[in-house]
């Protein structure tokens, strides 16, 4: 039975799952969760997912959430974007923990707010100090990639594909690729992968698709 | 060589690696990160964390940074708080995530505002949308702590201490046990475990032991 993501275009949480099943060869099917119009919020996606978030990866009887669970998994049935020992398994799980914590999560609630939320409900006190804060994680990766092509090892895993999970989407959320040299580098390498995807090419839902108000998100 | 943890007792964070250490039965001494006076941003412990994070691990020549991987370290070295099946380990990286992202992750922020911030820079509309995402990852843990004792399998695991790890402090920031009964009797199984300490009787500093202006953080 073919794995199933349920996902949407927008999340770059999402994204991350989706990439990594893209980029290890793993052949998949995304189910399109309508987020904007409240599905996530609802009785039966409750039901599969108590944390009311995307992703769901489905494969069989097995169902996995939280982004970086589905990352592990599928670099573990596929052997691709994990590391050989325990040391760089470690170094793999710090830089997700790092983007769970500081980038990713961080970087989805500005751009929902600054893109995605009715206007009336937007505040520039809060998104002033979510960017600041993203700013802060930013410098912290830019200086880390300082003369290194991936985060862990010789080559792309799994953390790459988390801490980009937000950095490709185009509506604004304070982040300019310009302003940090060595992100915007290791963002091109990635984006040079084989198989490598946008995030709108990648899963169904776009702002494109959308009604201009947004729904009731 | 003893295991040594850098920490100070204000660090949710660096409580879920103290209290894993300890609930493990795994010797250990404490070495304090003066934060209040600008430490984690110094070149010493930018040397040690490029992060600039507490905790930070030091056992002999092995150095690790990030709670979560502190905790699956220490739960592998001790044979304690860990899952015995791959399913196990993966719930239970799965509540390190949501707990890095939406529990102390957010709680975190919110606790260092409300209370350690100098007051002319607290912003009430920062702190009122930080609690309300607080408040709505609360009634996704107590909604999953129903008619369970434990977030994984049988027994305590690296999860709950992950996610108790600023639940216990004394300092307001939005989060009120009793108004989440699941989470209360949780947190009172966690208390009552053999080897339990509140977070300032397990790490040096305190709010007691600073000046009251709180420094320059």
């Amino acid at each position: 039975m073919t794995i199933r993501l349920h996902c949407f275009g927008e999340s770059g949480n999402a994204y991350k799952a989706a990439l990594t099943l893209e980029l290890a060869g793993i052949g998949w099917e995304p189910v399109f969760v309508d987020f904007f119009h409240g599905e996530t919020r609802g009785p039966a996606f409750r039901a599969l997912n108590p944390m009311g978030e995307v992703p769901v990866l489905v494969d069989g009887d097995l169902v996995l959430t939280q982004s970086g669970v589905i990352q592990d998994y599928v670099a573990e049935i596929s052997g691709r974007l994990g590391a050989p020992d325990a040391a760089g398994r470690r170094e793999i799980l710090r830089w997700i923990l790092f983007d769970n914590h500081k980038n990713s999560g961080i970087a989805g609630p500005v751009r929902f707010n600054m893109n995605f939320l009715a206007p009336e409900r937007r505040s520039e006190e809060v998104n002033a100090f979510l960017r600041a804060r993203h700013g802060a994680a930013m410098r912290v990766l830019d200086a880390c990639l300082a003369g290194r092509d991936w985060l862990v090892g010789d080559g792309p895993t799994i953390a790459d594909i988390a801490n980009c999970g937000y950095l490709f989407y185009p509506e604004p959320f304070g982040f300019e690729r310009a302003a940090y040299p060595n992100i915007d580098a290791w963002l091109g390498r990635i984006a040079a992968l084989p198989g490598w995807k946008h995030p709108y090419d990648l899963m169904p839902g776009s702002p494109a698709n959308r009604a201009p108000e947004g729904g009731d998100a």
